[in-house]
């Protein structure tokens, strides 16, 4: 394990993909403390929210409100996801400075998540881009269902290759190639990586897995032997994916950290500090969560 | 990840690691029908009861109905834990060829667990391997806490090396070396294992991780990169140790074989089919089953 990088980015979406796939409604006072807790707990790069319509995502539909309450940290990059030019617009107006877009490699996964198609998507995110760009905003892309759909299966990997390339060439610094349905598996990180490390340079990539079948840390530990320093996790494993049947929980924040921490991998963040924010919600969303550091760890 | 082996010898857990913490009483013909589930799916090497005091093990007192019940399969292995001289010779009467002898790496886990000292220990078990071995049995070692210990925290590596070995020198042909409170990440496995293995040939270790934290497949990935070969899973996720506080979980059978089948290495454990055999106790558990995998798996 020579090869494992120094330090790991860790993109916190806890607050946006977290929380829009939870059915309790946190109200927008604890949804700003949330995040001034991540903040406050070394995350660098925090996913607040979403500009998108409230029939859609009703949880995020005060993301405005929460923008105007947190308080920013020096040194932490807040973002929002915006679907269309009206997001956009809704964003910068409430003083965003990062925003994500978000494609799918799967076109009956596009279709149905967004209604639009994969080529419809960038034409959209083509005007998106280049006016967040023109004003000065960085912009991350999603490749969701990098790893399989689960309407169509399989997903081609050359097209995962070319739709990541594409994503970039819209001016993203970065995309999260996501395993949006948790299938992926550490023998398909380790025959896709290298295929598309050879297209796109490891500092362009990150990975975003989900945990329903388990797999989501063995494939970080597959990833980070390819050479990729950023993946994106959420507090107290919060949320996963409404539009996927049966998709279950993100990879919790704290469990990566666990992890990353064993193999002398520098991240910045406070372990229990991610940990405790996220308790800080449990009275209000009706379940335990899903991390099982947090789980594990001691009663107070 | 050219160096991972070509198969896997998966250690079936379930019936005595996992069923030894479950609260709910399981029927002697349910743990029959899990048993002959599973050597149906495939899983060669299963650990079907203990012969302990039914005080220590309530739900483990009727090992020997267990052992007279099972179809036995041809080319399956069936094994059973036993703690002394009298759990081998009630192991021998019920017909078992295979037994687990099982040692602390912690003296105070040792004490609190099994109520002797670890070279009290080697003193009862000296006996029994000796005695097993001349009836003709296989014994099989379990070095617990070998990563941690819940009253000690942490374990020095040299003892794990020396017990490791002392284990194998009772006639011991393996010895799973064991994470029984779900401490262990993968920087531990990776800086561990080349040090065990310059003392003990590969083939004579198994690794036992528990689920805890999470970390357990993403170990597995560590240990399998280490040229380890054998691993101990619980179908269904069930169990865990009773003895450590808030330790849960052994790593799920399915979760293994499914994260194995996409590394394309063979172990000849049919999924589903062990998916099935741990969901038909589900009705008396009184609980989900802990396996992502079977969580995941679509509704029939």
């Amino acid at each position: 394990m020579s090869t494992l990088p120094h330090a790991v980015t860790v993109v916190e979406v806890g607050p946006r993909d977290g929380l829009q796939n939870e059915a309790a409604r946190i109200s927008t006072p604890d949804k700003i403390a949330f995040v001034n807790r991540l903040s406050l707990g070394g995350l660098h790069e925090i996913e607040v929210s979403a500009f998108v319509s409230p029939k859609w995502i009703p949880q995020l539909d005060d993301a405005g409100e929460v923008f105007a309450g947190i308080t920013r940290q020096p040194g932490v990059r807040y973002s929002a996801l915006v679907p269309n030019m009206h997001g956009l617009e809704r964003a910068i107006g409430a003083g965003v400075t990062n925003i994500a877009i978000f494609l799918a490699a799967s076109e009956t996964f596009s279709q149905r998540n967004t209604n639009r198609s994969i080529d419809a998507s960038f034409d959209v995110y083509r005007e998106v881009a280049s006016a967040a760009l023109g004003a000065g905003l960085r912009v991350r892309g999603y490749l969701s269902t990098a790893f399989g759909c689960p309407f169509e299966g399989d997903v081609p990997f050359d097209r995962v290759v070319t739709l990541t390339r594409r994503i970039l060439d819209l001016g993203a610094f970065e995309v999260a190639v996501s395993d949006t349905i948790g299938v992926a598996h550490p023998g398909q990180v380790t025959s896709m990586l290298p295929r598309l490390l050879e297209a796109i340079p490891p500092e362009r990539v990150a990975l975003h897995f989900h945990d329903t079948r388990g797999m989501a840390l063995a494939n970080v530990l597959a990833a980070l032997e390819c050479g990729i320093a950023t993946f994106d996790a959420s507090a107290g494993g919060l949320g996963g994916c409404p539009y996927a049947p049966r998709a279950t929980g993100n990879l919790a924040t704290e469990d990566l950290v666990y992890m990353l921490n064993g193999l002398g991998i520098d991240t910045g963040v406070q372990l229990d500090a991610v940990s405790d924010a996220a308790l800080a919600l449990v009275p209000h969303l009706g379940h335990a969560l899903p991390s099982r550091y947090t789980q594990a760890r001691p009663a107070p």
